[in-house]
């Protein structure tokens, strides 16, 4: 975390008031690495598959949330220490627990009752008092809560998932292109979960990016076009006991380890994103949840998770949820949500798949994964972010500010801007130095412009150097292929000579 | 709105549950268009002038809030009726009475006590109970509150503007780049106004979009690098009664219309950026504000207003803020918000130019100023959108769904999307009504695979038919060529043979 900080991926939010447990900023660099990976997605799960984005409203009425079950059953277990009036999660804490870690004790997801046993079995102490001064459980609602409009009793919250949204609109973006199931629809957007006790930087945050899709689909027919490509594909898997193993999309729908060809298509997509971000296959699994860890109507829940300095992070999760969410909203706002459907001549209330992917959390996996540490050749921290997602593509920089090398510079990068590039042009420091601070940002290409650039009479004139960032080895590229080399290059990934 | 609604632009939020004044969400075609202005925005006020983006969150401590001065002065003037308890914003009854509108009363921004008065004074009646049983005004602060974590007290907003998290993270960024002024970070992010009485579809919004830069720079150098390319441009200024005329930014500069060279050149790219998205010259102009509308602290406001069919509507607001921002929030924060500037030795607070745009209320004014009516020889509503934010670049079409057609199309809607356009596949409807429809949402060109594109013996054997939007001619273009040509054609904003 120092070092996303001084790298300018991360800024603690409100950090000269103190800061804001569970809120972070992105800087200059974060931001990049993020749009990046948010705009992979889009291209990836969205556009590559002929699919609707869609932009939502963040505050959301309290009816919206009375339908989908939020206002009701989002909350967390609360305690409260009579002694320094603070406020616990009481989960936490037991889990926390000298005695109930020996003992292996898994407090979430269990009622208030037993987690108050739980905490007068083992005798948990308030945290801050020390003191056996904790309340019973209670629940606490997770959702930031407000109200719309001057007049008192319009509740209304800071919408704690991006699906609703999409739920809501879903009546008119099928009646607008033809009422023609399947359709997908997804959206990328902030939602807010007003956690006890955030922790753990990025993975448990008040505020966090989501990007969400809703497949909706006629249940009779749970084939999905493209699968049949990707069948022998495999990934990784864990179910129950069974550590990860690999198994083919193809098996894993014919054994049940997951519902359908379409939701199987979508952890093949789901897989190979993070793939392309840079997490290593080594380094995650997908996790089918066990039948009591998901909700009653679910038809499966698939995790993806990854191992990271805090654990196993789930970073992605994917339900088929049915038709839920459709029916609870048709219930609760009088409307009728369903589609007659042309192929099956029948009226039906669409299923849904939900792939649901959490942008931060992931943000902070390809952190994690992409960092190497010094070593005797390269004397400073660097990343290794694939050419995709790296904060710019390349860095521009006149060997010198003089001699009209500052201003051939400011014309390539110009041009590369143009054909595409993300790029940056640097000119103070040596230009050891240079290459160190992209280094240490994961930039993949430094193009430097020297005298054999302008010099009419070398054999290199017309060229710049191009140095990769994880070898550090140089190539000259003339300059009329730059842009289009280095489109190349970053289609393949390359960051070698 | 209507056709906003139907063509996918625009989606009431929640309506399906009656709807939320003041909530619109972006349908497929909104997001696409709204992205790409946003995008427009990034690369031609950030990008290209070498600026920093960042993200910071939507959630922000009441701390932070006060000491910007929204906690106390962000508010707007409310009356109550005591019979049906409704609340209303008193300026607007008052301007809307009818002899208040016949002596031209500008009720806007007055005090509660004058609006108190004028309310008496025009006998303003509620407009539900049609009264004279309104209350004295008050004042409504706009901010959207909620509390952080389980314990009350740490009230909280949803943030009223993005800008605030750039000057809270201002000391941060500048330190990560060598503390070197100047220096521009911007933002693009959601934020929201709990406004009184919501209207006028986009333009005023509870929750909304916000494009904001902020340039800090010491103020003993007011220039800007590259002003002189652009000061013989021309855009179109009001002043007092004087109504839109030319100037020269140089001549803004030399006769104190605009403050600084920075300025200017910053209402330079806003120009230009508009009439980018295809806002019409004449149907826009700068608005430079009168002192008294101005907070005392400013060296200049200058809004950019565009003429919609609600009147002129300002959408665009570019403020010389002085070091107001960051000296507030160094009183208030206790830290030193200071830089010490080498070029002038000396240790000072940056001064700040502030551009920001509001994104719905642009796509608005582009909605309306691109939408072209029925016609004797094309019986369809169209937009004229400019290509580089048209929501689709093109259209893809099987001539028919057979003989090799509709694989030939999604092979080459692979390419064209691999090449970065957007294009869609269809291949639904008679080619005419497919026109039609990509018409309907702006798409600038429309493809068609024939037999002739896979007829190895016809001499068009491998092109395509690619026509134009605004004047529904056809060429044929060779499929090996098709990539660079649309990418040249939208670069040059070709909508026409």
């Amino acid at each position: 975390m120092d070092v996303a900080i001084r790298r300018s991926f991360l800024i603690p939010s409100n950090e000269i008031y103190g800061s804001s447990a569970g809120f972070y900023d992105y800087g200059a660099v974060g931001t990049a690495i993020k749009h990046k990976i948010q705009n992979l997605w889009r291209s990836e799960m969205l556009q590559k598959e002929g699919f609707h984005e869609i932009e939502t409203s963040v505050i959301v009425p309290e009816a919206v949330l009375k339908a989908s079950g939020h206002a009701e059953n989002f909350a967390d277990p609360l305690v409260t220490c009579s002694g320094c009036k603070q406020k616990f999660r009481a989960d936490h804490l037991i889990e926390e627990n000298k005695d109930a870690k020996k003992e292996g004790v898994k407090a979430s997801g269990l009622p208030p009752a037993e987690l108050s046993a739980l905490i007068k079995k083992y005798s948990v102490l308030c945290p801050q008092c020390k003191k056996p001064t904790l309340s019973e459980v209670g629940w606490f609602n997770m959702m930031f809560r407000t109200n719309i409009g001057p007049i008192d009793g319009n509740t209304a919250y800071f919408r704690p998932e991006t699906a609703q949204g999409i739920f809501l609109d879903f009546a008119r973006v099928i009646r607008n292109y033809g009422s023609k199931l399947p359709i997908g629809i997804g959206q990328v957007g902030r939602s807010a979960r007003n956690e006890i006790s955030p922790r753990q930087g990025l993975i448990r945050m008040r505020e966090f990016t989501q990007m969400e899709l809703e497949y909706f689909f006629n249940p009779v027919d749970q084939t999905y076009p493209r699968f049949k490509k990707i069948a022998h594909h495999k990934a990784r898997f864990v179910e129950g006991a069974v550590p990860p193993h690999e198994v083919s999309y193809g098996e894993a729908v014919s054994t049940g380890l997951v519902p359908n060809e379409i939701m199987a298509y979508f952890l093949y997509k789901q897989w190979e994103l993070y793939l392309a971000v840079g997490i290593p296959a080594s380094k995650m699994y997908f996790r089918k949840m066990p039948k009591n860890d998901t909700p009653h109507y679910s038809k499966g829940n698939v995790d993806l998770e990854v191992e990271t300095s805090y654990g196993s992070v789930e970073t992605t999760g994917t339900a088929y949820r049915t038709d839920y969410d459709l029916s609870q909203h048709a219930k609760h706002s009088g409307q009728d949500l369903s589609v007659f459907d042309e192929a099956t001549k029948q009226k039906i209330v669409a299923h849904v798949v939900e792939p649901s992917m959490g942008v931060d959390r992931l943000f902070w996996c390809v952190l994690e994964h992409c960092f190497r540490d010094k070593t005797p050749e390269r004397d400073w921290e660097w990343f290794a972010f694939p050419p995709c997602i790296a904060p710019y593509h390349a860095w521009i920089f006149p060997l010198m500010k003089k001699d009209g090398m500052d201003g051939k510079a400011r014309e390539i990068e110009e041009a590369l801007r143009e054909a595409g590039l993300t790029v940056y042009y640097q000119e103070s420091g040596s230009i050891g130095r240079r290459y160190a601070r992209a280094d240490e940002i994961g930039v993949p290409y430094c193009i430097t412009i020297d005298y054999d650039t302008l010099d009419t009479k070398s054999d290199k004139h017309g060229t710049v150097t191009v140095r990769f960032r994880n070898d550090a080895k140089q190539v000259r590229i003339k300059v009329s292929e730059l842009a289009e080399k280095l489109a190349h290059f970053v289609k393949e990934g390359k960051v070698t000579e």
